[in-house]
């Protein structure tokens, strides 16, 4: 049965994502037996486009480099009523990440929920603020929420967790959650000053114009909260966590740590200490004989601890169009691979 | 509905497996809604005990404690008319690894297909010497040939690539895939001899009393055919995998590895070199910057090439009862959550 799509916002991740399903149609039907239409694209900046059988992609992207905005079935409904309205199996929020209260994200999770609609998201908006509402709605609705992408884009963790994972207790996650700040601490480590180390890494697109919510520990902090939320199980808020940048760290400290056999990382963690959940960002000296000192770079790396398998390490890409938009594939084809009929019984 | 087990070899890894399944019945129950009985067991040297209704498995150890025998519920089954005979939904092939013919474990796991019996093992014969034979013969029966455990124990690898992985092209897969070699290899870089190495090694458990299979790199070889065939996807014999393993490693190879900044690894790898498949095991000179060059001791660690994420690196027990045992408790709970109803469609 083929999956019918709409995608919510069109900047970055939407566009890498119909980048990645329209080069890999042929392969993905015949691995996964996946098909799939986008029937349904509505963004602040291009407006709404809608065909109920399938949009021509190729004519939705020359229209858009052409004139800037969506034509040719053209809507004039915004995001919400695009939700409810079109005739989509899954939307893909896509829409830009508000950490103050989630919106539009919120509203667009909840609406398409109501509408009986998927959710396949990377915007950690309403993972981080609201997962337990967002997931009981969807589980009231029979439908899914699905936010891979939401924590090392495509590197799987959620997914990890839930599928090869399950069996094992976890008691704690730890990591290092954000490229930008480990760029630049990266950088500093071999002599760079850090207004410097920041300025490349806004020059390779790591970083934003104004980029304190990776400096100041705010994206870690919303990805530790959902570690805690969806793979500990415990209810937390974000400023329940305890959140502390690289800001202060100095060529001193750098240098300190060095003679010291060691390096600074940001590292976001989540443990039971006493029965009680404990949830932080903050830099960390760790030994070079740490699993996670060899994290290097705009590289992301977490590691599970179990009570079946002691330390389970994953290391991979953060962040990135064509990751993100893979995390956004993986969910749709894990939402397919749940609505075949199964015979095993 | 309870899953119906049937244990064929109770050694290490199906004692394991017995005492995580106990201890974890009302957490499985929980949150997977997973329950079981264990049904029959069969193995070499304790006989075979069968009970449709579900065995009592605390008196059957305090059984082979005080006796070395099985004694109630006893058969005179083998362990192929007991996976024939008994009321099984699973069969956990679990006896001894034979990397020359796959037996008795091939006929196990053909006699369980032809009887409709999923197989879940962590044994690598069947998996390395006739992997695409078994899946078929699976699939025409309409059962599963589960083989997690077969690669690093408990620590995701195949479940890995065809999960949270899926819709990613995976083009390379290079790892330390044998603790034992690399342990042996970390205490020499800290001075001892090869010979005390692998002593040690013996001492601590990792190690066999004949290490050949470690050594010689056999064992990885094992597994890196099992990664190319089930991975890669491409028919890779045994010994179409180029091997050499640790024994001609001397000290001044160390040392010599350490002045130019690198260490010694036994390095296992697939990769795609001009659309065909190169598939080897041999010690390698990586640098100390490599992600695989900080995996010390009995760790094991793989790294995916992918399309569309780049490098995925996997670190984690390679060995162990309870974390192989957990592969095979993986792989049972994915085979219950394809037999439940979906309502999703």
């Amino acid at each position: 049965m083929e999956q019918k799509i709409a995608l919510i916002g069109f900047g970055t991740v939407g566009q890498g994502l119909a980048e990645i399903l329209k080069n890999k149609k042929a392969e993905l039907f015949e691995i996964y037996g996946y098909s799939y239409t986008i029937v349904a694209i509505s963004d602040m900046k291009f407006g709404t486009v809608f065909d109920p059988d399938g949009l021509d992609m190729e004519k939705v992207m020359s229209e858009i480099q052409s004139t800037g905005q969506f034509s040719s079935n053209r809507m004039d409904w915004d995001a919400v009523e695009t939700i409810r309205f079109c005739n989509a199996d899954v939307i893909c929020e896509l829409a830009f990440t508000n950490l103050k209260d989630g919106e539009p994200a919120l509203t667009h999770c909840t609406t398409a929920f109501q509408s009986r609609k998927h959710i396949v998201t990377s915007n950690k908006g309403p993972a981080a603020l609201a997962y337990h509402q967002m997931k009981s709605l969807a589980d009231k609705h029979n439908v899914l929420f699905m936010i891979e992408g939401t924590v090392m884009s495509g590197t799987p963790v959620l997914n990890l967790a839930s599928g090869p994972l399950a069996g094992c207790q976890i008691s704690a996650v730890k990591g290092i959650l954000n490229g930008t700040t480990n760029y630049i601490l990266t950088q500093m480590e071999s002599g760079m000053s850090y207004e410097s180390a920041l300025q490349q890494a806004q020059e390779l697109g790591y970083a934003e114009a104004d980029p304190t919510g990776d400096v100041e520990g705010y994206d870690a902090r919303a990805k530790v909260t959902i570690l805690a939320n969806v793979v500990m199980g415990v209810p937390c808020r974000i400023d329940e966590v305890d959140c502390k940048g690289i800001t202060q760290i100095t060529a001193k400290d750098i240098e300190s740590a060095k003679a010291q056999g060691a390096r600074w990382k940001l590292i976001g963690s989540v443990e039971m200490v006493d029965g009680k959940l404990s949830a932080s960002v903050h830099p960390e000296m760790v030994s070079l004989t740490h699993p996670l000192a060899g994290i290097m770079g705009a590289v992301n790396a977490v590691t599970f601890t179990t009570d079946l398998l002691g330390d389970v390490t994953i290391v991979g890409a953060g962040a990135g169009k064509i990751e993100t938009g893979f995390s956004i594939l993986n969910d749709l084809l894990a939402i397919h691979k749940l609505s075949l009929p199964e015979d095993l019984s």
